[in-house]
This record gives C-alpha cells, sequence and structure tokens, in this order.
C-alpha cells in the first residue's frame, strides 16, 4: 500500500515535470517564429518584361539565386521569389517577368559581398534572361 | 488510505489528459506558423519616384493599407510595406518611393472585393501620394 502510494506520487511528479518543460520549449520556439521582417534593407531585382524577353525561371531558382545568396553568407535573414503573371486588367503588359529579393541586416554588408562577385553574377544573367534587371534598395516597414 | 490512493490516480489522469490536450495543441499552431507564401498570389502596388513626386508613409501604414486590407476578408494572408531608400549607386534615382503588397489565396476573389471599393480607394490615394500606382500581380515561387 506504502509503496503503491509512494509509486503514484513518484509518476504524478514526473508528469508535472515533463509538462512544465513542454510548456517552456513552446514558448521558445513560438518567440523565435514571431521575428518580423520589420526593419530589414530588401534588395530587390526586377527583370522587366517587354516583346521578345525571355526568362528562365528554373535556372534563376534553382541556380542563380542560391548562387548569390550563397556570397551573402549570415547578414542574409531570407531571400524571396516571384514570377509575373498577367493582372487581368485589358491591354496591360506584364511589368515585370520575375522579381528577386534579397532580406538582409546591413546594405553596406550587402554590397561589400556582392562587389568581388560582380563579374560572375553578371555573366549568369545570359544563363536564364536576356534583359538587364532594374535595381532597388528598401526598408522593410511591415 | 483508500481515497488518498483515488485522489492521487485521479490527479494523474488529469495531468496525463491536460498533457496530451497541449501537445495536440501546439501541433496545430506548429504547423500554422510552418506555412510557407508559395503559392500565395501576391498583388503588388508600386509608386514611382519622380521630381515633385510624394508620398505619406504614416497615412499609408495606418490609414491606407488597413482599409484597403479591410475589404479583402479571409482571402487575405498577409499584406507588407516597403519604404525606398538610395540604393547607393552614384546618379541612380529612386525608382520607387513606397511598395505595398497584398497575399491572397485567390487572384479572383481579390479582384471582386477590390472592385466595389475602386472609388473609395483611388479616392484615399489623394490623401497621401500625387502619384498613380504601378500595379503588378506575381505568384510567390519562393
Amino acid at each position: 500500500m506504502k509503496s503503491k502510494l509512494i509509486l503514484l506520487f513518484s509518476l504524478l511528479t514526473i508528469c508535472t515535470v515533463a509538462f512544465s518543460q513542454e510548456k517552456k520549449s513552446d514558448k521558445i520556439s513560438k518567440h523565435n517564429m514571431s521575428v518580423t521582417d520589420k526593419g530589414l534593407i530588401k534588395v530587390t531585382i526586377m527583370y522587366p518584361y517587354s516583346e521578345g524577353k525571355t526568362f528562365n525561371m528554373e535556372y534563376y531558382e534553382t541556380k542563380h539565386m542560391p548562387m548569390v545568396a550563397g556570397y551573402l553568407g549570415a547578414n542574409l535573414v531570407k531571400y524571396t521569389i516571384e514570377k509575373g503573371v498577367p493582372n487581368g486588367i485589358p491591354n496591360q503588359p506584364l511589368p515585370y517577368m520575375a522579381i528577386g529579393a534579397f532580406y538582409v541586416k546591413s546594405l553596406s554588408e550587402y554590397q561589400a559581398a556582392i562587389a568581388p562577385n560582380l563579374d560572375a553574377i553578371r555573366a549568369d544573367f545570359a544563363n536564364y534572361t536576356n534583359v538587364i534587371p532594374v535595381l532597388m534598395v528598401s526598408e522593410v516597414v511591415q
């Protein structure tokens, strides 16, 4: 009888401890998942559309973007890729075939990482497009 | 003695049930937090810069974007706002003063939600800018 009580009590204690451990680790993971992009610098590369211009999304997604991302190191928080689609408004051509964007913590670090690799980056354009992209830098407000 | 055993056993059962409930709800919330933007439709509104053009970011962020977001309902997954900043390349003007973007599940639902409110949206432009924005639709690849 006494040993049964001790056994039950031990089970209860283990259960309580395990339960509180689980809660603690959830709080940590929830905090990480709520990190925002606000304040980051976004470097956007836009590929304008016009007649005769082409864009190979598969190469861009599997080769070019990972190559450039590799130059950026820990300054890079994430990168995104969009494919232009018709906007449904008649007689309005596609403004851009594709847009890539790098979200970084520091613009000057971004520039310093890109500079020695600029020739390689530009040489790679020909592997997926025949248009010169437009570059834009912005700050994420929301 | 017997009642103490019953009490302890009840506590243990309650503990176990609560623990498994917590785990189940964590799985649900973790699934939500790991959802990607891939496949979403992104409607981007870009405000081009040129001499004499202005943009009131505070109004845009606190009034205009929430107003339009309100029209979109559950189709809207999230929206973002960026502020154009100089790109560091000499003699290259800012392409855009600001860019807003809505990430939605369905383009046709977006268009259907905007259509009855188009006049109100356009009338609101004058409250924060003197430029007509450029609209672009894209699909999120990554």
